[in-house]
C-alpha cells in the first residue's frame, strides 16, 4: 500500500481549500494508467448511429399529426400490450396486492434469480417440449430486453458478434457501447466489426451460419421485424457451427408462443447438445399480454461452456453480474407470472396468442388485397411487407401513414438487408386492426 | 465493405458441413484484432473477492439454523421492507389494475425515462427544497440499485474511482466488472485502482475529499452503512473539489427521507453548482413502503459537463443508455409512486419513515442498555454498532446471532473501516425490533 505523489496543480488548490494530511488512501498503482485531467465518456456511445429507431418514428409522427390535425392514427408500429387482457393475471395481480398489504411475517430472503414457484413453473414449461432445465439454470428477470442488452456483460470485449440482417437494433447498439465494433458506415449502415448475416426473401429470411468465426451470435426466432421461423435443422447448423467454433448462441425466443406448428422448435434447447453452446432469453410480455409488468426469464445452462470457462462458468458469471446490478424482480410481477403459467392462466395466454395471429391474418389479407407481398405473421406477431414497385422502406413507410394513416416502421431501420420492407404489429386493439385493414384496403393506391 | 479470409481450420470443417459461398458479409478489419480461438469470457469477473456479501450471510444463517432447530431469528439484517404498507399506494395498484384491464385506447407511446406525471411529481418533490429541475433531467427507474450498477456504463473505464470506506459493495464491484480496478488485496480487502476514502469514529463516518485527482466519486449520504449524514459543508467541500478537478459525484440518495433535521440537505442539489457536477439516484422502496414495486429515479442535470462532454452531453448519454437497455418501470409502479407522492400518499409514507426511526430509537436504546455504543438510527434506517472490547465484525455477528438471535451484517463486510463494527436494519415489522430488542437486553453477555 502505497500514497501517490500529488500534482503540482492539485497541491496549490488542496492546500488553499484547507485540506491538510492525507483522508484518502490508494492502493496499488493503477491510477497511474490515466494522466490526470477529468472524468471522461464512454467514447463507444460516440460510434452510435444517431438516428435511433423509436425515437425518430415518434418524431416524424409529431410531425404528421401538427400537419394533419384530428387526422385517426392506426399504430401498428409499436407493441400496444400494455392491456392486461388475461382474468386469471389480473386476479393474481389483487390477490398479491391484498396478500402484500397484509403480510405480517418477520423477515424474508430475496432470491436474485426469481422465486422458485415461479422458475418451477418455467422449468414445468420448457419440460412439456422434452427440455429439463434445473432449477438454478433459470434466471427470472424485469422482461427481455434488459437481458438481450446485458447478456454482453459477461463476455469479453474483443468477441466478434454475428446478427441477423435485419435485426432487432439492441443487439447491435449494446455491443457497440461495450466497445465490440468499430466506426459506423453511413451509406451501408452497418458498423466495421460486426458480422452480419442477411436475411432476404431467397433464405425465407432465416440465414445460414457464417462461414467466418465469430464469437456471439444472436438469434432472434421467430424473428423480429421479418416473423420468420427456423426449422429444427436451421437451427441444428447454428448449433453444429457453435460446438465447432466455441462460440455462444444468444437465442431470444420472446416471440416462441406465437409458434403454431408443433414440428417447429419453440426452444432452442429442443435441439440436441444446444445447452452446450446456448443461451436463450424469452419474455411474458408477447405471449401473456402484461408487457407493463416486466417479466421474463433467461436460461444459462451450466452446460454451457467455452474453452476459458468450463462448464458452470458462466451460469455463475450471469449469477453474479445480476446479484449485483439487479435486486430481482418485482414479486407482485412473479405471482403474476405463475398465474399466466398455471392451466387456466396458459388457456387465457393462448386465447391471446390466438387473437393476436388473427390480427395478423387481418393486415396480411388487407395487404394482399393491395396486391402487396407479405411475409411471417404465421408464427409470430410482425407482419414484413414488401414495398410496391421497389419503392424504399422510408417512401412505403411515408405512403401508408398518409393514404392509410396506418403506422408502420420502415423495414430499413433494422439493417441495409430490411431496406425495401416495413414492419407491421399484430399486437394492437381489435378494433384498430380492424380499422387499419379497412383503412388499407379503401385508400392504399397501388 | 471486403471478406476476411477464413482460416484453414475453419475451412475443412465448413467444408464439411456442405457450407458454401459466403452468406455473411463483414464490414471493415476490426475482426483481426482477436485470434480466431473462441468466445471468451469477461476476465474482470476473475479479479472480483469471492465472498459475495448477501449470498455468504444466507449460507451462515442456514448453518445456524441446521444446528439449532426450531430456534426464532431476529433478521435485523437485509431490508424487510415488501409489505405494502401505504394506502394510498395500494389503492393506487388497486386501480391501476382495474384502468388497465379495461383500457380500450387505440396504440400508445412508451416513455423511456417514465411517464411525465410522475417525473412532474418528482420534480414538484424537488422544488420544495428551492431545487429546480427539467422534466428531461430525470429519469424514473426500476430501483436505485440498476442505476447505481448501471451509471459507471456512459464513462470511460479509465476514470479512476472513489468510494466511501465501509460502502455499500455495489459502488465498487459494478467498477471492478467494467475493469476499473485491478487486484483484489484479501488482507487488505480492497482493491488496487480504487480510491478508498476512510469513515470513522473520529470523522463521525464522512470523509473529507481525496487530497488527489479521482473522476468518479460515489457518495452515499445517509450512509449504508454506517447510518451518517453529510452536512451542507461538507457536501460543499465535494463539489468545489468536483468543480476544480472536473469529476462527477454520483449521489445515491435513497435514505434522503429519513434525514429529520431540516438543515441537513436532503439532495446535493441543495448545495450551489452542484448541478454541474453531480448526478443523483433515488429511490422509492425505503420510504414509501414498496421495495417490491421496483420504483425509483436518477438526475441527470444538463448543466453536468466535463472537459470532453459539453453540458448536455451526459443527459444525452444516459437517456441513450436507458432506452437502450431498459424498456422503462412498469406503468403500475409508476402509478404508484405517483400516488405515493400525492398528499395523502405523502402523509401516510411520512408515517413509515418515523415509523421506521421509532424501530430504530429501540434498537439503539437495546444496544445502549449493554453499554454499546452505536451510530446512525437518527437520520437513517441503519444503526452502526461498535463491537466490544474490540471483537472483530464476525465475531460479533456471531456473538449477537448465537447469544440473542439477532441477524445483523458484518461492517467488515462493507470495507476495511468497517472492521469492529455491525449493521443493523430498522427496516423490520414493529414486532420483530421488539423482540430483538428486548432479546438483546436479556440474553446478551457483554
Amino acid at each position: 500500500m502505497r500514497t501517490l505523489p500529488q500534482t503540482p496543480a492539485l497541491d496549490g488548490w488542496l492546500v488553499r481549500a484547507g485540506f491538510t494530511g492525507q483522508q484518502s488512501v490508494f492502493v496499488g498503482d493503477a491510477l497511474s494508467r490515466k494522466s490526470w485531467v477529468m472524468a471522461t465518456i464512454n467514447i463507444n456511445y460516440e460510434k452510435l448511429c444517431t438516428c435511433y429507431l423509436f425515437p425518430e418514428v415518434t418524431r416524424q409522427l409529431k410531425v404528421f399529426a401538427e400537419k394533419n390535425p384530428g387526422a385517426q392514427l392506426y399504430r401498428l408500429d409499436v407493441s400496444d400490450n400494455t392491456q392486461l387482457s388475461v382474468p386469471t393475471v389480473v386476479n393474481g395481480l389483487t390477490q398479491t396486492s391484498e396478500r402484500l398489504s397484509q403480510s405480517n411475517t418477520c423477515g424474508y430472503d430475496r432470491h436474485y434469480q426469481g422465486e422458485e414457484f415461479l422458475r418451477q413453473a418455467i422449468g414445468n414449461h420448457y419440460d412439456e417440449r422434452g427440455v429439463k432445465l434445473g432449477l438454478d439454470e433459470i434466471f427470472v428477470n424485469d422482461g427481455a430486453k434488459s437481458d438481450i442488452g446485458n447478456i454482453q456483460t459477461i463476455f469479453g470485449p474483443q468477441n466478434v458478434v454475428a446478427v441477423q440482417d435485419p435485426t432487432y437494433a439492441e443487439y447491435v447498439d449494446t455491443n457497440v457501447m461495450a466497445g465490440r465494433a468499430e466506426a459506423h458506415n453511413s451509406i451501408t449502415c452497418q458498423y466495421a466489426g460486426i458480422a452480419y448475416m442477411p436475411c432476404h426473401e431467397r433464405n425465407l429470411f432465416f440465414p445460414e451460419p457464417p462461414t467466418q468465426k465469430v464469437d456471439l451470435i444472436y438469434l432472434c426466432c421467430p424473428n423480429n421485424p421479418t416473423g420468420a421461423v427456423a426449422t429444427h435443422e436451421q437451427l441444428k447448423s447454428f448449433v453444429e457451427y457453435a460446438l465447432k467454433l466455441q462460440a455462444i448462441i444468444i437465442f431470444d425466443a420472446s416471440y416462441a408462443a406465437f409458434i403454431t406448428d408443433p414440428k417447429l422448435p419453440r426452444s432452442i434447447y429442443e435441439i440436441e447438445d444446444a445447452d452446450r453452446c446456448s443461451i436463450e432469453i424469452n419474455s411474458f410480455s408477447s405471449s401473456c399480454g402484461f408487457a407493463d409488468l416486466r417479466l421474463g426469464w433467461t436460461v444459462v445452462p451450466k452446460n454451457l461452456s467455452t474453452e476459458d470457462a468450463p462448464a458452470g462458468k458462466l451460469n455463475v458469471l450471469w449469477h453474479r453480474r445480476q446479484s449485483t446490478f439487479f435486486n430481482g424482480p418485482s414479486i407482485i410481477a412473479q405471482y403474476c407470472g405463475a398465474a399466466a403459467l398455471s392451466p387456466d392462466g396458459r388457456r387465457e395466454c393462448q386465447a391471446i396468442v390466438d387473437r393476436t395471429l388473427d390480427n395478423a391474418r387481418l393486415i396480411r389479407d388487407a395487404l394482399n388485397s393491395r396486391s402487396l407481398v407479405c411475409y411471417g405473421g404465421q408464427h409470430a406477431p410482425y407482419i414484413w411487407a414488401k414495398s410496391p414497385s421497389g419503392m424504399r422502406s422510408l417512401d412505403f413507410f411515408d405512403k401508408l401513414l398518409s393514404e392509410a394513416h396506418v403506422v408502420t416502421l420502415p423495414g430499413s431501420s433494422y439493417g441495409p438487408h430490411g431496406e425495401g420492407f416495413v414492419r407491421l404489429s399484430a399486437f394492437a386493439r381489435r378494433e384498430c386492426v380492424e380499422r387499419a385493414s379497412a383503412s388499407i384496403k379503401e385508400n392504399l393506391r397501388v
